[in-house]
């Protein structure tokens, strides 16, 4: 860091709000995404107030240094990682629950302010915080606005974007902005809120969140449904659509992720069945819905198992974390696509099938209520033609994913390492339209540069 | 017209596409939006297809001459007023839907498609496209796109921009682009889907749209509660909130427009009390709701009807076309506010106040869920000194509605009609923001200027 950006950060900055100590350097250099750039930042700052942000970013313009902002770095597509020459702003300690309003069902958060600390304060009041990303007892609620975050129960209640009614944002000017409204209807202007949201502060960093809360169900039914393959589980998938029930929760395993979470946890699920379908039902006529669910599983092959409340909520612990068991690595790579719900089962198939051909291992978690995938490929050392083949299977999947309708991200983020895939996926005239989107926001490039969008 | 103009439209549009009658300039000079600069359009344009829509507007660039967009010009906002020297492109023969996915949950139609069209199409899978405008029985998707409509299922199901996964847009510069995904869940690059949404055709015009479908709900309870007075109505909102059941409809009328609609329709509402909550609850457990929502409002002493599905049919299809007696004038002007939920007691009593102070009537009707009113002054008749009573009253009700933390426009949009009040809501950095947005996507002005946003 040059002299003269290191006393004016010092002139607004406390000394334990900064650090640029060799440990520091390398822990916040990268999230949890894969690496395929590493660099360490030139300094590590953590923001306390909304004028904290305001004057790191105006240093950063003056002195032309990127900033990456970040909250717990629970990220996994590397929209966190460190660029050359950057400051990383840490925003966990605004962790602050401004306002919980239970008339108006709404919360203002400070972006720092945890997911999970978030759920408690609203369940004290019947009301729930929905999106709920595997990390959720640990990520900020400001990292889950930079991404877009999904999560177990997106497939009744919606994303991040869904939630999120107003945003404050500091730009790259150092001005900050309101966004939104904190009603729930509200169309003035234009929806800069939902332009914020997702784009891995990218455009802008959000300081502030209102969001709407929902009604914290006090009945669940979940059920465990074992089918012998995959084929047949999948079809479960739009068995649930055609008897019209909305499960809150709709998770599909295979036989490999059950045999790693066994090992994992000492469970006996792979015992059970070769593909898992995970069912629950919310609200008053949970126990009806998870009936006729049960009833057409059943008709499909599958094996149902009404699980008992602690074994219920045992089991979706243990998928919840199952991300747990797949941090990336360079022999082990965990996707996130989005197919269309009928072509699920055309998918499964063809992963099968493509790790078998480049001699790749795969194992595959969906949540399958979106037709949102986390195939986890691997090999089993990291030699070039290992990593070579892993690499043609990532490939690969991602092109199919593309060829059935599908989507690169459900809801992990194009971050620093799916922007290769970016152009597949978007138009040239779209790539631009984001860039000049970008120019306009950040002018002179400063605000998590190569990150989320490609021109390329 | 000019003349170079009108022989290069007639080289790509065929006649009947094209009409400078005076009849139809006068037609299609104005929505159904309050008229404040009252402008005819040069001509009227209708393309059938997308290439039609780049071509008129490719030719709208090179001649500076700026386009209106218009579905089936029921919006209230004056979004689809011309402004001078304009053409009206109409997009109501473009009414195709392109296809009805019932698997994947979603339906693709073109811009033109009406609205209760595609709720039919979809009802025959057990289906329904949920944003309900009171307008759906004429309104069309591009135009419901457009305005980013509500509706009375908002409440539970949410608003338009909730429903599009995906858009077809021109750009200002004839280049079609694609926006979102068809998947449920999708992150790739910025949000410009939602951008698109609401932005009143001023960003681009939109050909094409991707929505996801809902499960057409089976079962159906209606209450219809009266209440002594406004107060305890109101009281009842927050009421069901703290039961956390979520009806799918909750609309609130006052007693004058319990009156109107008795007068309009022959029906004997005034009769049954002072204020009526008109909640209906749908899915499996809708009796088991209905009922909770009965006990608590019995506590606050409403008068509790069970409807038999053939009145509550009426009475909810008697609230949605409540609109239709209300077409603003210049003696009669409805508003569109919404507040948060908590204020809805206070902001209702507060319009009855002003009302009386300003001497004009007031009646309301609101989405009372989403704490979306409809508030409609007026006065008996136009004499300057009454207008002038009724402008400081609708000045006064949005000064209110914002002060008690919420919005000009909770659904309608702000079109012409709302700049005024715009900045009210508003900062000038937000604003300012808009604009050079505005300017990124159509620099040339073209796309319905003065609409939506403002500088000023």
């Amino acid at each position: 860091m040059g002299r003269d950006l290191d006393r004016e950060l010092r002139a607004v900055l406390r000394p334990d709000q900064i650090s640029t100590s060799a440990g520091d350097l390398k822990k916040f250099a990268v999230d949890q995404g894969p690496v395929t750039d590493y660099r360490e930042p030139v300094a590590v700052l953590w923001a306390e107030s909304v004028t904290d942000v305001q004057a790191v970013v105006r240093l950063a313009g003056r002195h032309g240094v990127p900033v990456v902002a970040r909250g717990a770095g629970t990220g996994v597509s590397g929209g966190a990682h460190a660029t050359a020459g950057s400051m990383v702003l840490c925003l966990d300690r605004m962790d602050k629950i401004l306002e919980l309003n239970p008339e108006d069902e709404i919360a203002r958060v400070e972006p720092g302010v945890v997911n999970a600390d978030l759920n408690t304060a609203a369940a004290a009041h019947g009301l729930m915080y929905a999106p709920d990303p595997a990390s959720y007892k640990i990520s900020t609620i400001g990292g889950n606005v930079a991404t877009n975050a999904g999560g177990l129960r997106c497939a009744k209640y919606g994303v991040t974007r869904d939630a999120v009614l107003a945003l404050d944002v500091v730009l790259a000017d150092g001005t900050l902005i309101h966004t939104g409204h904190r009603t729930f209807k509200g169309v003035a202007g234009y929806d800069l809120t939902s332009l914020f949201v997702g784009s891995e502060g990218t455009l802008g960093i959000v300081v502030g969140v209102t969001v709407r809360l929902k009604y914290l169900p006090t009945e669940i039914r979940t059920l465990a449904v074992f089918f012998p393959d995959m084929a047949s589980a999948t079809s479960g998938v739009l068995a649930l659509g055609a008897a019209r029930v909305q499960p809150c929760i709709l998770e599909l395993m295979d036989g490999a992720s059950l045999k790693e979470l066994d090992l994992r946890n000492g469970s006996d699920l792979a015992r059970r069945g070769t593909a898992l379908l995970l069912a629950q039902f919310d609200g008053l006529a949970a126990a009806q819905e998870a009936e006729i669910a049960s009833t057409a599983l059943v008709a499909l092959g599958g094996s149902v198992n009404r699980e008992d409340p602690d074994e219920a909520a045992a089991l979706v612990d243990l998928r919840r974390h199952s991300r747990g068991m797949d941090v990336d690595s360079e022999i082990t790579v965990g996707e996130d696509v989005a197919v269309p719900r009928s072509q699920l089962v055309h998918y499964v198939v063809a992963l099968e099938e493509m790790a078998v051909r480049h001699g790749v291992g795969v194992r595959i978690i969906a949540h399958a209520g979106d037709g949102n995938l986390h195939p986890t490929f691997w090999v089993q050392e990291a030699g070039q033609a290992r990593i070579a083949a892993l690499n043609s299977a990532l490939d690969e999947s991602i092109h199919k994913a593309l060829e059935l309708g599908g989507t690169i991200t459900g809801e992990h983020g194009v971050g620093q390492y799916k922007l290769r895939w970016l152009p597949l996926e978007q138009s040239v005239e779209v790539r631009g339209l984001q860039l000049r989107l970008k120019e306009l926001f950040d002018p002179l490039g400063i605000l998590n540069p190569g990150k989320a969008i490609t021109g390329r």
